[in-house]
């Protein structure tokens, strides 16, 4: 998928939404525990009721391998089931993964070739070798840590240089310089509003996928606003507000309702953008 | 396994060496493939032929994930060989991982709870939220990449602030901070053996991984002068110098004759050091 075929995807769908699949063996609704993946089963109901709303998903693999091997079949179920039922979705495997590059070889391998996500979240810190590897698969995407959306963000990210730059301007440029905006975008906090702005004047075509909307307090108007191109060039992530809207049987309709409202609020930056 | 443990068991084994378990299935002898889950079969085999002469072994997440959740399973079962046949062993997974605090969380149950590692390998890009969690756990450790050993380390880690220094300068001692000598060590480059120096004096008293002697070209004996410490501090790691020692049946001897190359090399530097 190309980032021309995602911006056909955001106009048909009149959104710019990702669910982010951050699904806890401990927060699931009890009554899926029947099931014999239960994990499982509670993403495909929030698929199937977010699909309507959204043109994305992202599993993040953390609350996957906490449940070990099987953590994993429930993360290879649920690629695969949306690849099958929803083959328009574009899949990001929330890993933020990076190693040398030999390592980080068999991370593509296991990402792009084993589970056929379309992009996966790289962490920047070790460098191009660690990455490049990465960008050798056609239509598939990195997703580069830039500006990130905790606290933690303060750390080293906002480090400036002795020109004054800070450490995520320099990641950005340098990362932009290593492959063309239809193999890679960049996360990009939704609790830094006023960054995103100078993240988009300094890579205009670039796709940018902010989190931190939702659970996190980040505001999708403001996001949009600042972070909207020509090309639509955004996609805002939802995890927590979606997928644990309600903890009872009806987890999956009140998880369409957040979609909706989102999908909503998205349509009217759109609109208001002229870019639909 | 608090750090003076650690030391007891370099004094006792007269080695300091980590063996990295990178186990490509595209990488071990064709033979094994007769076995229902060849790359435990590999491991086994590695680690029976090499317990004698490290104290730690190192399984790189990457190169398991690449066959999906079956190669979580021979991961587990790795893990779990390890842990009941060679009790003294410090495992070290290899994961470098790092996320928001509440993901971070999912990725400590993962390591530490499901798979019992004793550490985990964690990338600061994303700070101290993103480190925290990993904190929690008595007697398990954080080991954070700090100067890795790829050309890629060139890229940002050497970046300096206005007041020239290097990024993972910066890291090391913020890191150091939030961390005692019991609870976190740093990961530092064997390619880079001056930079061991300057962080041994930066953070006396805590344990180095280092990776890149062997394959990557990193001397042992220039990393063992310069980053021993009074209480040992530090652990080498060798991984494709060791476990593709040979490529037929041999290839456990061959493996073993690597390892205690290196564990001979390292008893001397210990004696030089008058550790033991």
């Amino acid at each position: 998928m190309n980032s021309s075929q995602i911006f056909e995807k955001i106009r048909s769908k009149k959104s710019f939404l990702c669910v982010g699949l951050d699904s806890e063996i401990t927060r699931i609704p009890k009554h899926l525990f029947a099931e014999d993946d239960p994990v499982f089963a509670f993403n495909k109901a929030i698929i199937d009721a977010t699909a309507a709303f959204t043109v994305a998903y992202k599993p993040n693999t953390a609350f996957y391998e906490a449940n070990g091997s099987k953590g994993w079949r429930s993360l290879e179920s649920t690629i695969s089931y949306i690849r099958i039922n929803y083959p328009e979705m574009f899949i990001i495997a929330d890993a933020k993964r990076g190693d040398i590059g030999n390592t980080s070889d068999n991370y593509a391998s296991a990402f792009f070739k084993h589970l056929d996500a379309d992009a996966v979240t790289v962490a920047p810190y070790m460098g191009l070798d660690s990455v490049h590897p990465f960008l050798g698969y056609p239509d598939k995407w990195v997703v580069l840590l830039v500006l990130t959306s905790n606290s933690g963000s303060a750390d080293f990210q906002h480090l400036t240089d002795a020109s004054g730059s800070p450490l995520f301007e320099i990641v950005l440029k340098k990362a932009a310089s290593w492959a063309t905006p239809d193999q890679m975008m960049f996360v990009a906090g939704a609790t830094h509003p006023d960054a995103i702005l100078r993240i988009r004047a300094l890579v205009p075509d670039y796709f940018l996928l902010v989190p931190g909307v939702g659970a996190q307090g980040g505001d999708l108007e403001t996001v949009a606003k600042n972070g909207l191109n020509s090309q639509g060039g955004l996609l805002i992530n939802a995890s927590r507000s979606i997928i644990y809207a309600s903890s009872g049987t009806d987890f999956d309709a009140a998880a369409a309702n957040e979609a909706k409202k989102m999908q909503q609020m998205m349509e009217k930056a759109l609109l208001h953008k002229g870019l639909i």
